[in-house]
């Protein structure tokens, strides 16, 4: 980049001031610039274009591993496409944004900027859908989806354009439906958790919380370092909503039309990438996770003699590990590049001196740990091997423990009220019901709280001698409390 | 694909019947339905969007290798914007969509749905550029652009929603710049020529019609098989037109603001695909080149002893060296098989059948020159390090003989008249100008041939003792002629 050279200042901490922090790293790490000119809709600059490459890349990967195949659907919508689910379009026509001229002229009948693709895809699917043979059917599309947001936008965390994928799963049994619920919750874990080092909750929603449309809605929640959740992927089990909806079916052995079972499942890449920023970044700028680091390892000459030919022999034995390598040979000062290197989250770096360069040994700089450490050259090859690894592993504690550090249990309004006004944020706790003959304790609990009722982990066992925080009846449902993007 | 089993028939002819043809393939080989409900805006199913992957894949490498970075500009650009830049305004009203709407509420300003994005990257560039170390900025992205079409669409050919990239770069100097065009033409030919066997002419496009702000416009454009040419790239020197208009610039050492000079270029992702369809397609379907093949080959097994074990054996052999195989196992006979395979473009066939396993070798098929051959497992390695250079030269030469038969050479009106009637649709011919004082000639031109000027090679140089064909002045420059899709 052109600016990489501008020099960067940085103080604001993170977990006392994260909102102030986020949206100076974003603007500093030039990451993202919200000052284009409409409201919630941001440009992303290459870091972070290369970043959301790379977290699309790991989400492909897993779907077309998992069988399925990639299509893509226009960006505008039909109004009668999204009118044919009610309940569907009774939760997106607020929000959607709604194209109504063509040139000079308007337009016969309007079409919506897509909000979701749901009723594209199913208006296709009627018309590939046709026998048993047919199914599965498993087609995802990476793309922006819009919405006319009225809350407070903050750039990747809540906008009115951000980045997903979406699959449209359909099956001819809800058997296979559920089991891609799991199936979706493996990949997203997989991903997050397991690449990016994230933790993450995986709940079943209440149902006064579900998707317009769906039967029930899962949500995977990362928890940012004030304590505040972001919901960074969902699936919806539809059920046969969409598929009565769209007269979906396939003829049977008698020629007689079954209906169809669906899902979606909906990873969202920009807020993933808000996540990965959020949970890993430090008061010292960004960490990246090695798996995704636009620049995986950094190589600063500190001039002297034999330097230069060292450092370029060692970017070149990197390369060839396809390691992602930058060797900085510019103007700065070797503090100066220590400094920018680490504020862009570079996960290792390397110095090369001519204490180095006698003692046949590097020295290396581990961006999580912030350690020094000296490794001889004969030992790079097996130091660079094991290093990823070992960073994940690091970077994955530090978040774990940041995690816990928000968490706390509790089995009473009184309790949680404790517990809230010392600092925990995302709380276990007790409730009647997830059904909408709960939504009443819900609403109590997010009026004395401040926090909304977030669901139960998946296979959760029903909580014994429990009970609801709210009413006192007997607690069905051990759920997660906590304030939400 | 769950609709892979389903018969193909196929009948007709590539060369006779072009449009016919292209419908057909495009419908039977899954790459596109035209049958979602908005007039010009397609699916592309997984096939189509294998490949489009790939041919993104090719261009992104070019352009990161020339030193442009990713970015990601929002789909929406306001009025204001857009409206700057005087000629390009006029240019692109006709036919820009318009968000008016969010939610229920009428929008205080109107929003256009991105046509090109020369007025959202330059709103941001006027805030990013300070320094002229902050020069050459060159960022591109790859998006979906969209234009209310007014003339016939066509899948992939002509839609009110199509893929490219957009690569906006902003230099110092014209030098610099001019130079660029030509680093523009290289990474064009590379790809499209040197990867994909597509032949181009890359022309300088006459004064009245170039892009709507642009001082000079390029075009690489590719014959399709009904002499029709596609333009599939465009590279514009914008000169300083823009960057007047959004008061672009850099502070030089006497602090005086300096006016930068800029490009972009835009290769046609939608239309690439779709001269590979066409130029490499027969009457026996689709032929996809090597290296963006989403399956590379296909390995048959002919029943019989030991034939289930050297199929698999030769498949993973395949995978070991990085080719996309798919070993097809499935219940169909081997003869439905090849008919499938080859309809799908798939560039190289394995038969493995008994008499195969008795002699250690195996039968190949080449799409492209339509042989069988034996090669022994001993020869295989060998012969797979060659077949892709050699199916591509192949390809190349029948896309070039195919290219070479449409053309001809006409120093005379009746001349062209003559050669159009025999069947030639892109002639070398010659202009008195293509400066707007050309104009008239080259309707004239249109008017009694149908084929429009197309623009001149670069580096042409200027013809001798020729007259334009038109007006029977002296001829200035060599031109092609042409009609357009």
């Amino acid at each position: 980049m052109a600016n990489e050279s501008r020099k960067v200042t940085f103080s604001v901490d993170r977990d006392s001031n994260f909102s102030e922090w986020y949206n100076t790293i974003i603007r500093q790490a030039e990451l993202i610039d919200d000052r284009f000119n409409i409201k919630g809709m941001v440009v992303y600059r290459p870091l972070a274009m290369k970043l959301t490459k790379a977290i699309y890349g790991l989400l492909e990967e897993r779907l077309e591993t998992s069988g399925h195949q990639p299509v893509l659907f226009p960006v505008l919508i039909p109004e009668e496409n999204l009118s044919k689910e009610a309940e569907h379009i009774k939760g997106f026509k607020p929000e959607t944004y709604w194209v109504t001229m063509g040139g000079g002229e308007t337009l016969t009948s309007r079409y919506a900027l897509r909000p979701t693709s749901e009723t594209a895809f199913y208006f296709m699917y009627s018309q590939w859908l046709r026998s048993p043979s047919d199914l599965p059917l498993k087609l995802y599309q990476s793309v922006a989806v819009y919405r006319h947001e009225t809350k407070a936008t903050k750039p990747l965390l809540r906008g009115r354009e951000f980045l997903w994928i979406e699959a449209h799963d359909v099956f001819a049994t809800a058997e296979e439906a559920i089991e891609q619920v799991r199936e979706d919750e493996r990949m997203t874990r997989e991903v997050i958790e397991g690449e990016l080092s994230v933790p993450i909750l995986f709940l079943l929603k209440p149902q006064w919380d579900k998707f317009a449309g769906a039967v029930n809605t899962y949500a995977a929640e990362a928890v940012m370092p004030d304590g505040m959740v972001l919901q960074v992927a969902t699936t919806h089990y539809l059920g046969k909503n969409f598929s009565e909806a769209f007269d979906l079916g396939y003829y049977d052995a008698e020629g007689k039309k079954r209906r169809v079972e669906q899902t979606c499942f909906g990873p969202g890449v920009s807020r993933i990438l808000a996540a990965i920023i959020s949970v890993h970044g430090d008061n010292l700028g960004l960490v990246m996770p090695f798996k995704v680091a636009p620049v995986q390892a950094v190589i600063v000459p500190i001039p002297g003699p034999g330097v230069e030919e060292l450092a370029r022999a060692i970017a070149s034995r990197l390369r060839d590990k396809g390691i992602r390598v930058e060797l900085d040979e510019s103007e700065e000062t070797p503090g100066a590049k220590f400094y920018k290197w680490e504020f862009r989250g570079v996960p290792l770096r390397i110095e090369v001196g001519e204490r180095e360069v006698s003692s046949s040994r590097v020295t290396v700089f581990d961006r999580v740990a912030r350690e020094r450490n000296s490794v001889s050259l004969s030992e790079l090859d097996g130091f660079l091997e094991e290093f990823p690894e070992a960073q994940h592993r690091a970077l994955r504690d530090r978040a774990e423990g940041m995690f816990q550090r928000l968490m706390g249990e509790a089995d009473s309004l009184q309790k949680a009220r404790e517990l809230t006004s010392s600092g925990k944020r995302v709380l276990k706790a007790y409730l009647c019901s997830l059904d909408l003959d709960g939504e009443g304790c819900a609403e109590r609990i997010e009026k004395e709280l401040g926090l909304s009722v977030r669901g139960e982990l998946l296979n959760a066992e029903k909580p014994r001698d429990k009970k609801c925080i709210a009413c006192g009846r007997e607690a069905r449902h051990e759920v997660f409390l906590a304030e939400a993007y």
